[in-house]
């Protein structure tokens, strides 16, 4: 007799609000799921040490560190898990992945398209899993979404349309926090909350051939207790898109869309059928379909959290939600799978590096003043 | 060669509100339908002889008149339309039917059953033809829902609940408006906006076999310039039903329901499927069906407006909302149809005499304080 | 003593889904407002005798005629109404402009901005009432949302988003209606639909500096019982603009959004608060403001019925909604308002001069791929 | 130095769905918040031995038992956790409260009056903390509606309407499963769901002094493999109620109602305003106030993840929403701070008491068919 799992220790990287999502996420896996690979909460690691110990206290690791260096080096550890702001991805996925280790990394995968490509040839080579956090993919409605479409119920796409809408930008008191210094982010809303929206797009409709963008920065200057900051990322951002399959895409995304706090949306019609999702009520999957018969047609209204539905029977009975933190569980479960699997999970750092392919279109766009086609990305 | 039509003129009684919209639907009748009768704005009558003219003026009637009898008395007029306060319906229809008129009288038919039973027997023996004006039949999402139940798509009733709430009777500042006397409506929310939805109950459920209610009156005094009255009907009622079909009922009509306008909603749940619908939003009918496929069960969001629509194919391509007058023109239409068949529309005034006596249970019970027997009316 | 009112005897020019909205207001008009200019139904034009005759019948107009300008030339004529397909307005509204009548004109203007320009100028010099049919800018809850951002209640304006989303165009079996076809209409999804969102862009935020879109046309080919036609519009369109005072504009129009019936949404974020307006439940306004009390956040839902409300002391009492065809008697009552003061009603011929222009602009940005600056309008 | 927390020791007994949520709630409750008192999941125990193996090494509990005698008897037990049928409530709470133990029942408290009587002296002899488990007064919607009437916002209560409305019931396959036997249950929907609502209108509105009901049991025999077994509950109760402070209340619960899962829905109308909350969407709470400004009056749809919002700064930023689950963190924080500070948390076994009172109510009222008092509790 053995015992029906194996643990895996975990070193975490950064520890603010996606540290806090990810460890929830390790810490309920087992007792949501029956997996195979069970992750351990072995070291938590930032830069100020009371704060890093602090945490780890209370988000439930057995050790914390201040040099991430220094976990990678462990022999012990088998996963590397990095929250941290975007300019550090790179470098820490990187050095992870050669040791040995299997990663996870938070979205915009990288600050450009060669940062992601090194770090897709990093765990290519290394021959470990790896994982950008696209969390939203495991939204049970979004699933269902997904697979009406891989069924064709929708039949051949026509549009695809998208918003992440927030307001935290719009108080000029606000200093300039990481997210809003290019630096340290890459770009602003584009890369924060528009590289998931057009996640969702590269997941549910396909590839995006051709792009045409739009960015504002509304409010230009920032002050913190110091200085005063030229804020240099975009504030919005939208464009069209072409997919490769010949639907037509709108996207847009804003931190100055007052009264929406997370308001990422999508609305997808197809030959078949339409759906229309929102996170802000995320349980609910709103779908059409034209073979309805004759005057009983109308969007239906599906809370997605009964039995039959993905990720039903996991949690709890039919009309009583689950949350955002869920999706971080459910995107581990796939991660320990494919670790367990060999089957690489979605989506991996190449997901990533498309991403940010048509992020640097839509950049180049604006600075070009005209379509850019994505690059093709030959493998 | 003959004309198309037969022109009927119509007297009507009353010029508020109600007038209102009933001269809006006899003016708008044949724009909309194609029908053999066309009714003609002959005489409008109210007391105030310069009121009642510009009201005449204003809504298209060719003449005006003070005595509602004088109306009657005339040879040419062919159809009475009473939109009086209801303290006058009874005397007034009663003599329209002897005089040979067709009659078309606003809702809640009578004061109380005896005077409702009176009204009937006079236009039964007179053969004329007469309607109660339960308008909220002939919005076409009800319509549809008429029809789901009647092809058993919902199965056996198992639940009827319905609220009409409004808030126009908060404000204290109020004076005691004709629909806060007793001996001028009968009734308050009960008669007013209750009789609404025990109407839609008789007609998409069945006859009503029991109930037991509760009434309040939170204002109890109110004044005008000249005196404080007691207010002697109810604010608010609310009671809960068995059918003769064994389904369960739950009704509530209230003025003092802050922010509902026109909350007249109804929930029907049967074996195979549900049905909502809310005035305020009254295109619209939420169907819930228990075949559809699993994991794409929800309710469905359907705007009435369609060709394959009650009316669909009257007023304005799919998706262009109707209003609230419009019920009255559907209804009207029934009415004319009704003289020209021969065959009664409903909601008739036996339908008129069946809602007073569940609103004279609903009452009893309040004064007795237990469940009321609503008496079968031997027809 | 005298009227109370004058009668203008209108000439209409068409009679299909347009000539029955307009004929419904033109008749309803003294019925809701007290007017000065009562327009009187004299006559209506098509070219096919029979069917004219039937519908002047059926919409109460006087006469009929087949030749549009035999109505224009009769000198009892005051107001020539446009409801035709598209290429024939600028001929039909020149001359009877020239013929010193006012004119209404359907939207979109012309199939052109010159054609369009001849327009204004024919009104111009013959000093003639003129107006174009953008009649969702009547509707109580988007004139609501006008109030609220001319008391600068949204504060600077961020962002317009708006779509109009239809699905009638899927129906590959559907024949080559004059909607389809270039000659007839000018541009497909764009003039037909587009150009309403872009006139609540304008309406509502302000002039558009620059645009680059987007067109396709899903079903290229489509047959009658003759021949097979290329189809060589749009069946949708998406635009990104930039208006003037610096607000980002995102606009899709479509016929190929199944369940979309007409899906007329726009949402606009300002510094101060949000709205957003739905056609499909046009009497709601949902509201964001951000100085309300922290933790009480939220959109209110208004039903903009009550007498607070544009035109809310004009139909029904609050809650009971109004439809489709009161935005038509909206717009005629400023129209013949406008006749009566002298102050030109708003939207006028420049306004479809510069609704033409953003069109020319998307379909120029089209062909050419790029972004293109909205020519600016010396008047 | 010494810890910044003291350790209790938790014995829960039962493992199914309370098993979960409770355990959930348990293991999360120092993730999220910073207690004194921290749980520890000590003891798991169920009669079957390996089920309830699996489930302790599933949802981390220490260890296992099969006689909950001997988990009471331990002494280094401080909590137990009581997540059984009904009718093993009151045994298990009073012995635990005997032997010292602080207790947390799950709803509804007892199987009648007297045992939950004979549950709060037991309690209150051994000055233990207890608490019974609503948890729907722990959702942060409820709680701004809670801190709303407190704050008089709403001013004098006129109207609470609730329905707790679910479908499960309506497969006529399914078999008898304890809730719907009386032996184990007490009562059925009325003491699973219709507590629950119960519970909101006490908390939010006050004491009810006076009810009338009625029941209905739809299918009327159940089968297993074994039997076939009357069924001796309600699928559905309704009552209508008055509350002492004079509001009217109407209730509803039913296990028959298509296409509602958990609607679990209540609206609150009062002199200053109404708030309106649902299940289904339950981080949503609409709240109208009368005192906003004309024209811009509306239910606002408060998204109640904001960090002004009760609970808004333990879980995630604004507009990314909670679960089912997080209603069970919230109340364990309750109850394990009842503990520390000797407060009693809130809902006590008093509010289980004066639940039953209500349910006994109710359930007289239909035997007799008539309205019954609520008795006065004398503590």
């Amino acid at each position: 007799m053995g015992t029906a799992f194996q643990e895996l220790k975990v070193g975490m990287i950064g520890y603010q609000f996606m540290g806090r999502a990810h460890s929830n996420a390790l810490r309920s896996l087992p007792f949501y799921f029956d997996v195979k690979h069970r992750p351990v909460q072995q070291v938590l690691c930032g830069r100020n040490a009371a704060e890093v110990e602090k945490a780890a206290a209370r988000m439930g690791w057995k050790e914390y560190e201040t040099d991430w260096r220094r976990v990678i080096e462990r022999d012990d550890i088998d996963v590397i898990d990095i929250v941290t702001p975007n300019h550090l991805h790179a470098e820490m996925a990187i050095a992870a992945a050669l040791a040995g280790k299997h990663v996870i990394c938070e979205k915009p995968l990288a600050m450009n398209v060669e940062q992601a490509q090194d770090m897709l040839r990093a765990v290519r080579e290394s021959g470990v899993t790896a994982m950008v956090c696209h969390n939203y993919r495991f939204v049970p409605a979004v699933c269902l979404a997904k697979k009406l479409i891989e069924e064709n119920r929708l039949g051949k796409i026509y549009h695809f349309r998208a918003t992440y809408l927030q307001d935290w930008g719009m108080n000029p008191a606000l200093p300039p926090v990481w997210r809003m210094r290019k630096e340290l982010t890459g770009s602003g809303a584009l890369g924060d909350i528009g590289s998931h929206i057009i996640d969702l797009a590269r997941y549910l409709v396909g590839e995006i051939d051709e792009v045409v963008g739009s960015m504002d920065t509304f409010i230009a200057r920032r002050s913190d207790q110091h200085h005063t900051h030229i804020v240099d990322v975009d504030d919005t951002v939208s464009f069209l898109a072409r997919f490769y399959n010949g639907a037509s895409g709108v996207f847009e995304a804003s931190r100055f869309s007052a009264g929406n706090k997370n308001g990422n949306r999508i609305e997808i019609n197809g030959e078949k059928g339409s759906i229309r999702w929102d996170l802000e009520n995320l349980n609910l999957l709103h779908v059409y379909l034209t073979d309805d018969e004759k005057g009983l047609r109308g969007f239906r209204t599906i809370h997605c959290t009964d039995v039959d539905h993905p990720y039903g029977d996991i949690y709890w009975p039919a009309g009583l939600s689950i949350g955002y933190e869920h999706t971080f569980i459910n995107l581990m479960k796939q991660f320990f799978d494919g670790i367990n699997t060999g089957v690489d999970p979605k989506p991996d750092f190449k997901d990533g590096v498309l991403n940010q392919m048509v992020m640097a279109a839509v950049e180049q766009s604006v600075v070009e003043h005209t379509w850019i086609k994505v690059p093709s990305f030959t493998d």
